[in-house]
C-alpha cells in the first residue's frame, strides 16, 4: 500500500512534466493554422481518443475516366494521429489499360506495395528514366520529387498501397498543373515549347482557361 | 540540328553541377560505414540501376512457434535506394490466435494497413494505452518510440502491411531486451522488480544466461 | 552626438528584423498548443525576463520508497527558456541500494555525471547489455531510446547529475508502462509470455487494473 | 465534357489533402506568435496573392556616418512569403573607405555577390582568419556563426548582394553587444580585458550606459 | 609571456576539441562519396584555405538558341565552401524575348533578384499560378518544389541573381524530363495525354529517343 | 529447445537489419573525415565496447592565470560514444576573483548546473545584456550562439557542470577571435571601432601578431 502510493509519488515526482503528451504524440488541432513544415498544432491531450490514430476508408477508390484508376489516402487531414509523423498512406487501385498520370510529390517520398496485378512503374532524372514492371511481392520506392508514373501492364485490375515520408504529402500532377489553371496559352506555349493547339486541346481537358 | 546542339550547351551550362545524382537520390553504398542518421554514402551513379530501387521478397514470412507470426521486410539493407528516404515497408502475417510480441520501433512511427483477418492493435504511453480491433479497409498508426503489440483477434490468419518512417527502423522486442542477454538475473530483478524465478524462466525461452 | 544617432540609425535600418528576439531564443509560452517537436510558440519578448532563463530548484529530490532513489528536473515546464534547445537536466539522488528502475527516453539521449558515490549504468540494445560501474569524475553516455538503468553499487548515497538532449524528455519506466495501467493482464501475458500470476503482483504494486 | 467532370472527380479525391496549400507554401502569419526554429504559422491560402513573394525595396540604403555603408534586406518580415524556406536577401552598399563592421548571423550563413567595386572580406574562426579581396563576378561565403566585415577597399562605391541561409537572420554586430546595452564597464573589462577607458570611449559611441 | 603561455594553456585545455575545424565549416572533399543529404565529407583543415570559399566565375553565361538565356551558378561543385551551408548562387541573363523553361528545383527555395531590365516570373500549385511582372530593386521569392518559369518581359536584356537554399540544387527542366531521354513516345503519351506527335516532335529537340 | 530455437528464427527474420547498431548508437571512428554536421561515420560495432561511452576525467582542470578559471570538457573527441547524440557536457572551475571570459557556442546551447560556489551569469543579445547570479540548486540556460560570460562573484572557489547541445561544441572566445591571429590591427581597428593601442596591447596577450 505504502509501496504504491511512493511509486506513484516518485512517478510524479520523476515524470511531472510528462502529464501532457506531446513527446509521444501529437495528434493534429486542424482547426488552428499549420506551421511551415506542414505540422498542425498538438490537440490538447484530454480530447484524444485511439480513434484518432485510426482511419477506416482506406478502401478501392472510385475509378476515373480517362485514367481507369482510383485512389484513397489517409493523410493527417483524416487520421489527425499521423501529425509531425511523416508518414502516409494511399491505397491506388488501377484498372485494365489503366495509369496513374505522371505526377511528383514534392516533399515525399514513396514505397509503392503491388498487392495484385501487375504494374509498370517509373521515375525520371535529369540524366534519365527508371522503368521497372512490377508484381504481386515486390516493393518499389520513388525518391521523393522525381516525376512518376504507373501504368497497368498486366491483363487485370491491379491493387497497390503506397507509404509515403510525409503526413501531407503534396500531389502534384504534371496535366494539372500545366493544363488546368489560367496560365496564358502563350506563357505556357513560351515556356515549355508546347504547341498552342496542344496546350488548347490539354486545357480542356483538365479544366484550364485560355 | 543546331538546336538541339544548343539545347544541350544549355543544358550542361545550367545543370553542370547535377552529373551527380545526389540531388535525386542516393543509392546506398553498404560497404562504407553508416552515419548517425542510420544512413550510408552514396553508390556511384554509374553503378544505379532500377534494381537498387526495388526488393521481390516482401512475400509472407514464416510463423514462428511462440508467436505464430511471420515478417518480412523492405529496409535499405535488402532495398538499397531507401537509403536516406526514411521510410521502409513491412508484411506481416499473423496466424489464428497469434500476435507480435511488444516492441518498439525508437527511430520510426509505424503506419499498419490491414489486408486481411481482424487485430487488435496497441500502444502504450506513460499515461494510457491506446488499444482498437481494426480489419481491413482501417489503417492504425503507432507513434514513434512507443511500446505496441498485435494480436490476432479474428478468427482466420490475419495480413498486415506496415510502413515505417525510417529506412533502417530499429526493432526493440521487450522480451530480447530483458530475457535475451546475459544482464543477471539479479540486476534484471532489482530494476524492474520481477521476480527471480520467472526471470529465469523467460531467459531460458529467450535465450539469456543466467 | 551626430554619431550616435547615425550608428542607432544604421542599426535599425541594418536590424530592423531583428526587434523580436525569435531568432536569439524563444522563451516558452506554456499557455499555447505545443507543436510537434514538442516545443512550444514564443513568448512576447517584452515580457520575457532572465528569470525566464533559470531554475532555482535543481536540489536532491526525496527519495522513492522501492527504488530508494529521487530524482528533480529543470526541463520546458519549470524552465521555459529551453523551449527549442533540445537539452534538459536533472539530479538524481540514490541511496544506499537504491535504484533507479529500467527505463528509457524515447526522444532523447542522456549524459550522466557522476558528483558522490559509485554506481553501475547499464544499457540495453538488441543484441547486447553495455554496463559499467562508474564514479566522480567519470561521465557515461545512454544514446536515445535505448532501456538503462541506475544502480548504487557503492557503500554511500550516489548524487548524478543528468544532461538530456531535449527540452522535454519523455521518460518510459518499464513498470509503470507494462503494469501501470489498464491493459488487461491477458494481454500483457499474451504479448511478453510473462506469466499471469507475475502480472497481477506488479500491477498491485504499480496501481495497474486487471 | 463528361471527361473533364470526371477528371476534376480523379482530381479531388487524388488530392483532397492539398486543398491547403500548406506543402506547397506557408506564407506567414506575423500577427501569431513564433515557433523556436524562427518560423511563423501560415496565413490562410485564400488570403495568400503573389505579391506576399515579392519584396520591392531591394534598393540602395541609406549609407551611415562612422561606417559609411548602407543596408536592406528581404526577410520574412517584408517579405512574408520567406517564412519556412530558409532564405533572404540583402543589398549592401559600401562607399569610399566604408566598412561594414565586425559581425555574424548566428543561424545564418552568407553568400557576398559582388557587383560593383572591389571590397575585402574577412572571416575568423578560433584558430585562423581567412581574407579575401574581391570585385565583380566573384562570390564569397561566410559559414554560418563566423564573425566577419566587409571593407571596401576600392577606389570607389561597392556594390554587393548578400544571400542568407535563414529567413529571419540575426545580426549580432560586435560593437553594439559588447558597448550598446547597459553591461557595466567593469564586467565588460573583467571578461574581455578590454581597458575600461576604452569600454567608456566606445559606450558613448554605440548608445551604451555605464 | 607568462601570461601568454598560461593564456594558451588555457585556451588549449578550453578548447582542445576545436583543433579541427568541423564545428565552423566543411570544406567539401569532392572525392569521396556524397551522402544522402548532398553534403560531402569535410576536407582535412590544413588543406583549406581561404580560396576553398571563393568561386570567381558568376559571370554572364552564354545565351542558348531557342531560350536566349544563360546560366552561371556557384554551387558546391565550384565552392567548396558551401558544402552543408546550404545556400548556392546563380546569375541568369534573359535576352530579347528570351525566357528561362518551366522547371523546378525539387529541393531548394530560390530568391531572384532582379538587377536589369523586366521579366515576368511565375509559379504554379496544383491550386493556381502565381504571376508577377519584376523590375531592379524588386526581389520575388519561389518556395520549393513548385514549377516556375522566367520570361523577358521588357525590352532589353534582363539580368538577375538567384539565391538558392541548398549548396547543390538539382534542376529538373520540364522538357528534359519529358523530352530527353528514352523513356518510349507511347508511354509519355499515356501518362500525359500529350499527342504522340507533339511528343515525337519535342523528343527531336531536346534529343529523346523514341 | 525448440521454442528457443524458433523464437530466434523469428528475431532473426524480424530483426536481420538490425545487426549493425547504426540506429541503436555510431560510436565515432575519429579517424575518418567528419561530416558538415560535425559528426563522424560509425566504427564497426564489433570493436565497440561500453568504455566507448564513459570518459573518465571530468575533473576540475588547471587553473589558468589571467582569467583564474579551469576547464575540462567531455566532447567526442574524448567520447566517441556521443557521436551523433547532440549533447557534451563540460566542468567549469572558477577561482576566487575568477572569470570565463566572454565566448559563445556557436552550434550549441549550454545548461550550467551550479554546484559550489556563486557566479554571476550574463548572455548578450542585440537588444539586452540579460545577466543573474546564480547558487548551488540553480541551473541557468545560455541559448545557442550568444556571447555569454562567468564571473565568480561569491567569496570561495565555484564549481559548475555544463550541458551543452552538440558533441563537438565550438567555442568562440572573443579575445582569442579578435586578438589571437594575424588580422592586421588597422582592419580590427577599422571594423571594430577599437583604438589601435587597445588593440596592439591585447594581440600582446593573446598571441596575435600586428
Amino acid at each position: 500500500m505504502n509501496i504504491i502510493f511512493l511509486v506513484f509519488a516518485f512517478l510524479s515526482s520523476y515524470t511531472f512534466h510528462i502529464v501532457s503528451s506531446a513527446t509521444d504524440f501529437c495528434v493534429a488541432d486542424l482547426s488552428l493554422p499549420k506551421n511551415p513544415s506542414g505540422h498542425y498544432p498538438c490537440k490538447a491531450e484530454t480530447k484524444v481518443t485511439v480513434n484518432d490514430f485510426v482511419f477506416s476508408g482506406l478502401v478501392e477508390g472510385k475509378p476515373v475516366a480517362p485514367f481507369n484508376s482510383g485512389l484513397t489516402a489517409a493523410t493527417v487531414a483524416n487520421l489527425p494521429g499521423l501529425n509531425g509523423l511523416d508518414i502516409a498512406a494511399a491505397r491506388v487501385d488501377i484498372g485494365v489499360n489503366g495509369t496513374v498520370p505522371i505526377h511528383s510529390h514534392p516533399d515525399a517520398s514513396e514505397l509503392l506495395i503491388i498487392v495484385e496485378g501487375e504494374v509498370t512503374v517509373g521515375f525520371i532524372t535529369p540524366t534519365k528514366a527508371y522503368v521497372k514492371t512490377v508484381k504481386p511481392g515486390d516493393v518499389i520506392v520513388i525518391p521523393k520529387g522525381l516525376l512518376h508514373f504507373v501504368i497497368n501492364s498486366g491483363s487485370r485490375k491491379a491493387v497497390t498501397f503506397g507509404a509515403l515520408s510525409s503526413s501531407s504529402p503534396g500531389v502534384h500532377i504534371h496535366d494539372f498543373l500545366l493544363f488546368g489553371n489560367d496560365l496564358p496559352t502563350s506563357i505556357v506555349a513560351k515556356t515549355t515549347l508546347l504547341d498552342e493547339s496542344q496546350i488548347t486541346k490539354l486545357k480542356a481537358k483538365f479544366g484550364g482557361k485560355a
